[in-house]
């Protein structure tokens, strides 16, 4: 059973399974899901409509992937919107913002502070640091990382496929460092490094390594002169 | 408490928060929520798990945003799908379509006839007018201004920062004249203009202002002679 | 009335319509909603929070669409996300996989074991052959056919409206033919051809037909030799 502490504000028609742990002072919206496993600290906010601490799941085409051992950790203080999912195997830091329609899968990090914008998709076996933003509607594609204090600008979109799905290879998503800045609906390629505060223009379709402390935009990106 | 009208249709499991108006011949679809502080005028259709009427809410890296003085207010015969969220202190004008999994912020006006798609989001402080079409994915970000007729394609991507975070600095959307059309996924940077009844390819980066009924495409976008 | 077999295993504040046909095995998540004339077929997997069977719905200034005689038609062993919409008058092939927040429309046809992304829409009058796989966030817009084993990558967007609303025009999507692959965050345009395993660059925008068998890129998209 679910033990829901006194201090704890729940909505109506909310559904909340078995083995399911909620801090103090929680408050979770209308027609919620919270499903078995998951652990939720103090001062958490939860909107109406989500459906947190979801089994990985999928069909036969599809890269089998682990059996998460623990379930959805959401650390104190974090926010989380309305129409959210997440996935089990996920721990979330404190103070963390996940805007609404978002969508978490399993087997990710996200570090203290960061921001996960309204409908971003964050895929699995992805670590995001501290502080970082990652707004509206980007997608944060599978074995992904990005560092502490990186912005991703809206519609980001990523891929860690390169052959399509046409060959076996070995997924791996952008390795993004610290304080870099990608524009809005910048396209980065698979297992591409963006270096330490490098900024990205809006729009440019990044196909190579990009150094440290550099700017670059355009389609391939190019290194902008300063 | 909310009164319903006898001549409102709602779902099963729907939650109804106090303070809500509901007009004449209103349908609120299954799993609904309407939050404190909602008008709904006569002959409205809301779908299922939809979240209308939330209070906006920031982490501390986040941009204040004002509270909201007045609640979501949807005017007559708007019809609004299903798994849509929509913020208090905006408003909906008459005969709008709004497409399930939209996303809309707090602060926005959208005029009459206007359709907003498919799980396009609608950021703070946005200003839609009349007949305007807003494809499915679209991204309008906050601090935007559509003036009449506008045409935003699917997929199209806006920002409003252009230090990307880096800097203090006053946030401001494009601005876009009556009758303009965006193709689809193009890219508009913070701030520019696009005249009346210009036209902008599909794809296209937009760094500058776009004068009066040009056709521009590209990357960035350059005005194409006629 | 709905009959329900005794092997379904439904979740809690589950909203069934009249005349819905489940299957045996069935399994139903939270908070979803499955409307009139659905039917499910037998060891379906369907998340929480989803809203199935919609029936369509329009303003004034939109495409009239057609009133769907049949229901929406789910086949056996097809697993479907949290968070989903789909329409009526669309089937859904066998073991076919959609993901969290897609939404589908009426009159879609997706053909067995094709992967339907997380956050995926797919518009009106589309059909989708088998063992295809439209990636997370990928916009496939009305009237659009993608053969058998075709690879839509992330963020792709496509339009099917040559003048953006301007005039009455005879909407149509792209054909991708068989085995043909597009990379994340390209831009198709309306009413073009992909050839049989041809490959489109992330990031291309394809303004023309592309013949069977080649690799292209840029913006516009051409040709790489091989």
């Amino acid at each position: 059973m679910s033990t829901i502490p006194k201090s704890v504000k729940l909505g109506n028609h909310v559904a909340i399974e078995q083995d399911v742990m909620i801090g103090e002072n929680v408050v979770i919206g209308h027609h919620t899901t919270i499903l078995r496993g998951t652990e939720i600290g103090d001062n958490v906010t939860i909107g109406c409509n989500c459906v947190l601490g979801i089994e990985p799941s999928v069909n036969e085409r599809m890269r089998k992937t682990f059996k998460a051992n623990n379930g959805l950790v959401i650390q104190c203080g974090t926010r989380i919107g309305h129409l959210v999912s997440i996935y089990s195997g996920t721990s979330i830091g404190e103070n963390v913002f996940i805007g609404d329609h978002a969508g978490i899968r399993e087997n990710v990090s996200i570090g203290a502070e960061s921001v996960i914008g309204r409908a971003a998709i964050v895929e699995l076996n992805t670590t995001i640091g501290k502080s970082c933003t990652v707004q509206t509607n980007a997608y944060i594609t599978g074995d992904t990382t990005l560092e502490d204090r990186v912005f991703i600008g809206p519609c980001v979109s990523m891929s860690n496929d390169k052959y399509m799905g046409a060959k076996p290879y070995s997924l791996k998503g952008p390795y993004i460092k610290t304080g870099a800045k990608i524009g809005n609906n910048a396209s980065l390629l698979p297992g591409i490094t963006i270096g330490v505060n490098t900024v990205i223009g809006a729009g440019a379709v990044v196909t190579r390594n990009m150094e440290d402390g550099i700017v670059a935009a355009g389609v391939p990106a190019r290194k902008i002169p300063s």
